[in-house]
């Protein structure tokens, strides 16, 4: 019996909340606990154990990295929120707003570091490929989150220098997490790589969706509109309508969001009215498509049968907020 | 032939001098490379490659590790830095001052990876343990900053409590060191456990004889005095004052470095009075020769012959600044 996307995920909430961190000095380790029990969708340990199980393997042997995984993007979004000045994470103040930014910093380092603890516990003959496969995710997530604070301050990027961006921040730890998953349940190498294809098209494709949502999302759905064009984000949507826009429809774009002239309401109207008139909307739809259906063809080509792969392709579809 | 200290530091400076990292993102990385290529005494990766020799090992072998540790140390004071708000950094801006927090955050984050990274390169029959060795020695480091920390806005601080913090946040790196060296030279556990211990008492007389120096130092050898006073920083001399201060005098010492109708000299010389009258000058000697002694004296007692520890004691001398 093989676990479903929901069952996995109560699978890893409760060893979750069996972890122990030392109660002291308590301001290096109450943040751990508190950024750890802030909820989230844990989509990467998920991943990562749902891709043992389609290989084949023990779920419980992989928990220790399923952990690691977590923390680790945990330990991001701390150190994120420093650094985009963030005072809110899901609902709650953030460690950097609640504690401060030396507070943040510290207890962010000890949990990658505990990540990497987390990590040692695997069977010793499988450790050193997991954690080759962990540096090189870890570093991608840092190269990714540079070069999306580099945009801020560039005046032209690319679509091609968006979605290698995009390929770091956010599909590298999927990727990764998935690696790892089959890594540890012994898969032949030309299947690893595919699972490693499979959950990078998705993150793109997750990401672009997750880019358009916030200029054509459904309100009624509590989706908040406009939040990165008021934000002045260089998102696949904005980079789509600068390389397509006129000089002076490109002024529009870059300076909007810095006009004191306009309501917030009249930034996103501004800006939308562009996107709309520059057709962004179905080019980034195009783009999500092709990757969500590469990601899905991968899946048919791996060495295993479809029935194995039945719940990766049920957490993609969660993935993209999709019934089929 | 085994290699000296000075030997040694040249092999290990030309091995990182080969350090390689990515061009791409430069926020990133060129931090890394202005980090590690500004100097230190590179004690930790020393003090590493000296345990593997004096065990017999292979020096080759445990290069990876001992760039893994040097870098760590890097890590560690690119963070402390923006803690502390420190814009100079051995003789240079600190990457804090030069680049911002956060570049300084990320390319901090980077390099512990990169640690791990290098440490990923060990023979894997050995990799287990020292991954755990490493990890309990790179929380220990995160807890005694943040211990160091905690101490800024404590009334009171034992004389325990404060060895326990520097114990952590000075000689941890240096114990673990010298057991990562011993551990990659096969050496037996018994040992191991010693060479922990003299690596500890060592750091713990280092940093004493740095908190001494502060106030004792030697003017005419270049040595500033009265930074830490001036800071109003709990040193093991500010400790060991307030314990033997009259409520009078705590209250003198407490509040003389935000007195602000006092210059920088009259500071200092009003905290040194009370450290002379208190006489912790000669109580914080006693603590350092005691510690020195016994990281001496550990020394003899490992299953080696003292032929082959004779560089780990030239290391302690020369740490200590003494000729013999």
């Amino acid at each position: 019996m093989t676990h479903t996307n929901d069952t996995m995920l109560e699978l890893f909430e409760s060893v979750l909340r069996q972890m122990q961190t030392p109660e002291e000095p308590e301001l290096l380790y109450a943040p751990i606990i508190y950024s750890m029990s802030g909820g989230g969708k844990r989509l990467r340990p998920v991943l990562l154990l749902l891709t043992v199980e389609a290989f084949g393997g023990d779920v419980d042997e992989a928990m220790c990295a399923a952990q690691a995984v977590e923390i680790f993007h945990n330990f991001t979004l701390l150190h994120d929120d420093i650094m985009d000045n963030a005072a809110m994470r899901r609902g709650k103040p953030s460690v950097f707003a609640k504690w401060g930014g030396n507070v943040a910093i510290l207890s962010g380092d000890a949990m990658l570091i505990t990540a990497y603890k987390l990590l040692a516990e695997l069977n010793p003959a499988k450790l050193p490929r997991v954690m080759r496969i962990f540096n090189d995710m870890a570093l991608e997530v840092c190269e990714g989150q540079q070069y999306d604070m580099d945009f801020e301050d560039k005046d032209s990027v690319s679509a091609e220098e968006y979605i290698l961006m995009i390929e770091r921040k956010t599909s590298a730890l999927l990727s990764g997490s998935a690696m790892i998953g089959a890594t540890i349940a012994g898969a032949a190498e030309e299947d690893v790589k595919k699972i490693y294809r499979f959950a990078t098209e998705l993150g793109l494709a997750f990401q672009l969706q997750d880019d358009m949502l916030d200029s054509y999302g459904d309100e009624a759905l509590g989706k908040k509109i406009g939040g990165d064009i008021l934000e002045g984000k260089k998102t696949f949507l904005m980079v789509q309508a600068m390389s397509r826009a006129t000089d002076e429809e490109r002024k529009v774009l870059c300076t909007t969001h810095t006009n004191s002239a306009l309501s917030d309401a009249e930034k996103i109207a501004t800006v939308k009215a562009l996107y709309d008139k520059l057709d962004v909307r179905h080019a980034t739809e195009q783009q999500i498509e092709l990757r969500f259906e590469r990601a899905l063809a991968l899946l048919d080509t791996l060495s295993v049968g479809s029935e194995r792969t039945a719940h990766l392709r049920e957490f993609a579809r969660n993935l993209m907020g999709r019934k089929k």
